[in-house]
């Protein structure tokens, strides 16, 4: 089959490992005779230079056109440019948030899984490992205080800031839709997770969560507070199957638990629309302190491409290859410099490629 | 000296808690020749219970005139009682967000170290706890989406909820001064939490602290997107001094970080005003599970009636003799039962709260 990808390669990192992926990519069309049509599109610091925005109509034109899109990763040096400083929409990030919410991609699925080749990575104890933990966290993407009204204003000579985080029915019971057909194929659990002591928003969150649990009724709705949250996920992540949250929540538990799982740099995740069309990205960051030096680890890219190749295309086999491979070069004891342990190879970003694609 | 006293029980094992605390004041008096007047104020459920609502003016004006507050716990059982279903202001909760706002206690501060005797109930590595951690979790208390305006209305026949997320730079300034303070007088870092690229009130926040850190030159800032510290505090967790945060952000990471210390049942926290008057209370929740059945640690109870008489009463050396008999129980090696490993003695809250009285 043909498809049309489009690529953002992204800014720090994004653009090496971005390379890497494709090349998997490639070895895959070569054996299972696919042909991918790749696009380069530009989006944050990479855009802003070239066209003084962090995305353009254009760009969102191209994307729209493809059938996926893979990304590296996006953002500047906190160091070095005070981006914070910027207008809002000039920031290098705003290009994703808009690209997220012009798609619609509203469903950020983030798979957080201890590699059992990596359990020395894994910040916490053998006995809290046990026999490892894996899980989804369902992250509501395009609302919330991401996309809510805001603004910056002077009342009776104080400067005062506003952010609101709204919600309605429908975009909750798309989200919570997603997590139990998601669950049904897992352990069948499912835990939501809002701050509804406190706010109206996650009130209607769990209500509506319930109900659309009502569709499900083998998979076990738990509801959890964000603070006490936080705190599981240090203390017994083995419990989580499915997380469902909103975008804020999502946005600090799905870091905290791919930092738990040891396993930052070879997380995926895809961020979905009602249909068929998804962008991957690696769960981590774009790195800029180690950006081409060829150290960084594009693992969590592959495994994106992997996801993308599942998702939006239906090709199992394909994505299996690619996962396959992964573990493969694990098993082989090659290592970048971010999962290193003694007695193992180290190698870097392009070395890594390598031993990844001659694996398929 | 003569001192005023408000306790307020609560709920779930408060009573049993705040008792043994009362205990450990009653003999630092014997000793030290102080007199405590205790006057209890009903405050969460325990107050629905007589009043129908979790607090009354009463209480407010009981807590106001007394020179601070110690109190164990509020919260019902999430199970057993729907509260996320009851409007708003009639839940437990309300009650303590109430007296928040109504005494101006907006500085929250909330210590999380590691207990040396305790190492093993840590759940990071040993390598990662190194010489152990200790930091304090700066909490804006009074502001942000917890007291923002919200509403949930019904949109073309669509259900839709609001919360909003305010802050003004006179709330921020004076939350950032008590921060650098603290920090002064420890390892002189202030870490400033905020999600900067993507809300205008965390843009605020960023400046403001800017400002102020000016009159500090002393100590050095830095600052940090929330989504990374929920990270950073599980990946290298002795990085922090004093972590400053907006409500929620806060309220999640000092969940986090207790329990990443792995003494959740030993950790205390002050709630402050501009002047002299604080709520005091264990960081942790009311456990309505073990509620009255002698098993409960006071010992984060007792260590906030310790902080009590240090920063509202500023009697120091009160404070330190109950540090002091704290840790030589633990030296004793006895432990309640979250506390306990190997080769422990297990005591009962009673007991616990005996055996460190008998150490003043
Ligand atoms: C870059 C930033 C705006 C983004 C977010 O907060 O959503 C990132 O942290 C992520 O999780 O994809
Ligand atoms: C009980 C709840 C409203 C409260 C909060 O969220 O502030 C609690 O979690 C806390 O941290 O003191």
């Amino acid at each position: 089959m043909n498809y049309r990808v489009a690529i953002i390669p992204g800014d720090g990192i994004g653009p090496e490992i971005t390379r890497e992926a494709r090349k998997v990519l490639d070895r895959v069309c070569a054996i299972y005779g696919h042909s991918f049509e790749y696009k380069e599109i530009l989006l944050g610091g990479a855009s802003i230079d070239v066209h003084g925005i962090p995305l353009t109509e254009e760009a969102i034109k191209e994307a729209r056109n493809s059938d996926s899109i893979l990304m590296g990763s996006i953002g500047g040096d906190a160091k070095s440019s005070p981006w914070y400083q910027l207008e809002p929409e000039k920031r290098p990030e705003a290009g994703l948030l808009k690209i997220r919410k012009e798609l619609n991609l509203f469903a950020n699925v983030r798979p957080a899984y201890l590699y059992k080749e990596l359990k020395e990575a894994c910040p916490l104890r053998d006995e809290i490992i046990g026999n490892g933990f894996d899980m989804v966290i369902m992250r509501e993407l395009t609302g919330g205080l991401y996309f809510g009204e805001r603004k910056t204003f002077i009342e009776n000579g104080i400067e005062k800031a506003i952010d609101t985080l709204a919600y309605d029915e429908k975009e909750i019971r798309r989200i919570a839709k997603r997590a139990f057909e998601i669950a049904i194929k897992r352990r069948k659990k499912v835990c939501s997770v809002d701050k509804a002591n406190v706010l109206d928003s996650s009130r209607l969150w769990r209500k509506v969560v319930e109900e659309v649990a009502k569709d499900y009724p083998e998979v076990m709705l738990e509801h959890m507070l964000i603070d006490n949250c936080a705190m599981q996920l240090v203390k017994d992540p083995k419990q989580f199957d499915v997380i469902l949250t909103e975008n804020m929540f999502g946005d600090i538990l799905s870091d905290e638990a791919s930092m738990v799982t040891g396993s930052i740099g070879m997380l995926s995740s895809a961020s979905l629309n009602e249909g068929k069309l998804g962008l991957y990205e690696p769960s981590h960051g774009s790195a800029p302190d180690i950006a081409g030096k060829d150290i960084a680890n594009p693992i969590a890219t592959i495994l994106s491409a992997a996801m993308m190749l599942r998702y939006s295309f239906d090709l199992e086999k394909e994505a299996d290859a690619i996962e396959t491979a992964v573990k493969q070069v694990l098993i082989d004891s090659y290592r970048t410099v971010d999962i290193m342990s003694k007695g193992k190879t180290l190698v870097g970003t392009i070395k890594m490629g390598d031993l990844i694609t001659e694996r398929i």
